[in-house]
């Protein structure tokens, strides 16, 4: 059994990291921690979890946490994650980092779009992405893996195969509706029920730091950097995101596009490619994503859902620990 | 007193109609009508208007209807609508017309993407089109409005204004999010609660009715016929509407584009220009359109929001009868 | 026209009391405070209302108020309301007080469920009640008005004239189902979108302030002080109370609750007493209030519904505000 | 592996059955039937099965299912499930029966609420009764066994271990608030989204089918009939059932009721006692039974959450398969 540490443990990804390896049949939760909650059962901020974990919530202390598990979940804030990481890997735990701290190949872009300096900048380009989908040989065996942003990864699967066989543009427009618990579990104004219910709106247009993050990827598929126009929109619902974009190229239609991702993907158990449009719900509660492709003039309009709490982060999570590990990628991620 | 009835009142646009009437200082309803629900009491269909409106639902008699009313509402199906609007016009009754039979100019159009030959082919093109924000020359005084699409107001009223500047291009990508009530009340399995919260997906990507009505209107005001791609999203909300429309145009910015809008709509009090991403809560319950620009790269990403059932519907005609009388366009659409 | 302060706005009752104002034919908003947002458009706080209020949040200073106010709407939290409501009293303007200051009429009641002494204990005893429904004649004419809570509205309205006709025994149970904006705009966790989306709970159980309130107003019409069992639950929903009511009688049945409905509220416009269980939606947006009465074994099963920001709170205040400047109840409530 | 066939495989209740067994470590789907849909793929009419379950819909043939089958998972409407029930005992198939069929032990009381003779009556009265909390023995080793309703699940559990002490009397008000999902897959007006959306209501107030259920099963405990008032509320949400019961007793209070339950429930891994009121989210998506108690004067409030379409259907199917097989019960039920 590999045994896994939840570190800030108090959040929705924390928890749905937590409900997963519950399932999980070589995997169980052995440490859960929190600054501000220690010492309390973690069933007091998951009431969820009363009768399935018994386990108290500790101070994220490296060398325990390296005698009690194989492998932590690091789910904290950014700049506080990349500091804990930098000690867990210190004393030798493997790692799979879910907040933005490793995504970036560069510290200066860091630095631009999360306002502060980087913790660990020499480790920065040396961390496997968490795409098995498309990084498998970096994460099989890897010991930290940078878990990816939800909206990049709706974003990157199905653009990536399109840009490395050249045939889109560089130029693509990224609409994206995110449930949610994509904002975290922070009391704010904005995402009290009664401004986010029965209301959609975009946010960060332009200048969301997703938006770097998709284009460090997609980068190392193109010569020429694409560009990115990415809006995601705060949208009514607990979970889920929907990437509707809009690309064209010399000649490619829609089932051009599909024969691109069905060669990319043959490999991939997650990936399903859909003839009607797919909605968040059919992806709801899995690691599953479900890709459609539309001709509309001479564009070409994909479809990308995933629900943003499982392939979005903590089931992506898993799927990576499952391949550092060397287990079977979709291991406690099927029901 | 302005009397209306209101044809084909079962359905959410013509209970919304009803009730800014009931609010309405200068008009009352004095006829509802029904195919399948004829006899009943009023209330019956719409439990809100228990002690508000004691009317039965009629059959829809022109010659009564012409005797009891001084303007029609009509919320039929299309094709229905037409051949009703016909008669009523022939006994010399006003109406607007809230299907989508009057708003193309072309018999062939219509025909084309409504799979019915028009009932009244010969009244295309000089019906005026329900915007008073743009066509109010045209519907003062007309005997006949057609009540625009719920998406094409949500679309229309932030492009037509930069097309007619030619200040962007012809090329406009226009990704829409509607809230379930633009589906009708008419039970079908997209349409369960079960299946369309928690999830939001696209659909009809590329051949919706609405893109031809946008392009229709759009071409007004350009020299080349603007290519529209749009994409419409069921979202799990009651009501409301937000177009994120993405445009690009020779040294326009976010800047200009709000100039242009403060000119065009500097005479249209439901018309909002605002600095933040309008969310649909800010205008739902009321005719208000809430319009915001923000530059990304080289393009502009116009938002604009509504509530689909009051100024996509039965605002819009409220507004649009104030007109046809010579009224104040906000009377009864100020609470 | 009325000139109405709205006082404390920046809450869901002082907008909603906003928008009802603006659709008022006969009142007018004049000023609106807030000691936080002082300064500030009330546009700001307040995006819907863009266009439609053009005040600048002030402080909320007595003799301003009484200079530029017919009536101050009193939406602050409890105790710093009766302290305001006193000092805008002293300079002799009208209130209507919307949080639960004047509401019971024992001081030491107050204290016991507050926690706080009351600030103005000698007012106690001699405010109107604000439901014109049971208390016109106190209201009529009254300088100060206590709105009632919301959930005591959707109680008391059913129960007060089965407890006067002595038809229905002392013991009641009240299970309430409210939407969440009952709970407030100030950012908590469990008012978070992903907390209450898609959950119920009950909360307080046996402990909620407004059970004190349901007794001391029900109290007034029984020998023997009534007995209630409340139960407050939080319901995904935006706005709306249901309250399902237990009561039992010597020989008293459905029918029988409902004539006496009908001759206690034969004057009461907003009162509904419907055939079919109501639903919230159903007077969604409205002052209205649907109840219903079905006969379970030897008991009644009593169902009210009433939006819990209007009838239960900011139209309640516009309709006392009619009675107390002698207008006619339903001016600005009837769309 | 346990082979299981879902028969009427296109509802909710059948989906989740699949989706359960697809994490099964000991079961595996071998046969999903649709009478209209026949010959589809299952991924046809549920798009979450795309990629995870690759069967086609069949007729329901007893012969063929009995050679395909270990057990069937029967989702049929009452009446018609009774009948194939007996066609596949007939032919030696285990049975879990998730219409309301079995679920009562006379005949004329299930003509008397289901309005239709029953297909099978000489059989009621010795099919195990799908609670293994209460009834283990019965379904341990059973060929046939009736799946309880979603509300008397969340009535029965809490009650039993109280009536059968005899520390409450016979007289309880269940208040019962259940998401839509209960009401099944057809397209009805009532379930439409925009009906059931932003509202709350009561619905067969004192008439509905659980209600005899419920008392059948109590009276097990009980030397005097209990008299059961239930009242069920359909509530915004897709899943979920809140039960708050109120009732009473000689000196009981609620930590005498939390002792009664941790004595009756010390074998069930599902059901958990806590202290906070609990929330339907709480047990989202899980097969958990979270139960609260809460003194109110002298009367006691029991609180119950259950997810309607797990514990309240498919995921007590799986237990209950589980304990025919003699298989650990919470095996497939733990994520």
């Amino acid at each position: 059994m590999i045994r896994v540490g939840v570190v800030g443990a108090t959040g929705y990804t924390a928890y749905e990291a937590i409900r997963l390896i519950l399932g999980h049949p070589e995997a169980t939760v052995t440490a859960v921690t929190s600054r501000q909650d220690s010492g309390k059962p973690i069933a007091d901020v998951h009431p969820s979890l009363h009768g399935r974990l018994d386990l108290p919530l500790s101070q994220a202390d490296p060398t325990q946490l390296a005698a009690d598990c194989d492998v932590a979940f690091c789910c904290l804030p950014h700049a506080a994650s990349a500091e804990t990481v930098r000690d867990l890997q210190a004393v030798g735990l493997k790692a799979v980092d879910l907040s933005a701290d490793f995504r970036l190949r560069s510290a200066s872009l860091y630095e631009q779009w999360y306002a502060t300096p980087h913790p660990w900048p020499e480790q920065l380009g040396r961390v496997a992405y968490g795409l098995p989908e498309l990084f498998m040989d970096e994460i099989r065996g890897a010991s930290l893996v940078a878990n990816p942003g939800c909206y990049p990864t709706s974003a990157i699967l199905p653009l990536a195969p399109l840009l490395k066989a050249r045939v889109i543009g560089p130029q693509v427009i990224i609409d994206s509706k995110s449930g949610v618990s994509g904002a975290g579990r922070t009391p704010k104004l904005a995402n009290l029920y009664c401004e986010a219910n029965e209301s959609i709106a975009a946010y960060a247009v332009g200048k969301h730091r997703h938006q770097p993050e998709i284009v460090d990827v997609l980068d190392r598929y193109t010569e020429e950097t694409p560009e990115v126009l990415f809006t995601p929109h705060l949208t009514p619902m607990d979970r889920g995101i929907l990437s509707t974009i809009y690309v064209e190229g010399q000649g490619v239609d829609a089932a051009a596009v599909k024969g691109h991702w069905r060669e990319a993907y043959a490999e991939a158990p997650f990936v399903q490619i859909v003839d009607n449009p797919p909605a968040t719900k059919h992806v709801s509660g899995t690691n599953y994503v479900h890709m459609a492709a539309f001709d509309a003039g001479h564009r070409v309009v994909l479809l990308c859902v995933i629900d943003n709490v499982i392939k979005g982060a903590s089931g992506a999570a898993v799927q990576n620990m499952n391949c550092m590990f060397g287990l079977d990628q979709t291991l406690g991620l099927k029901a």
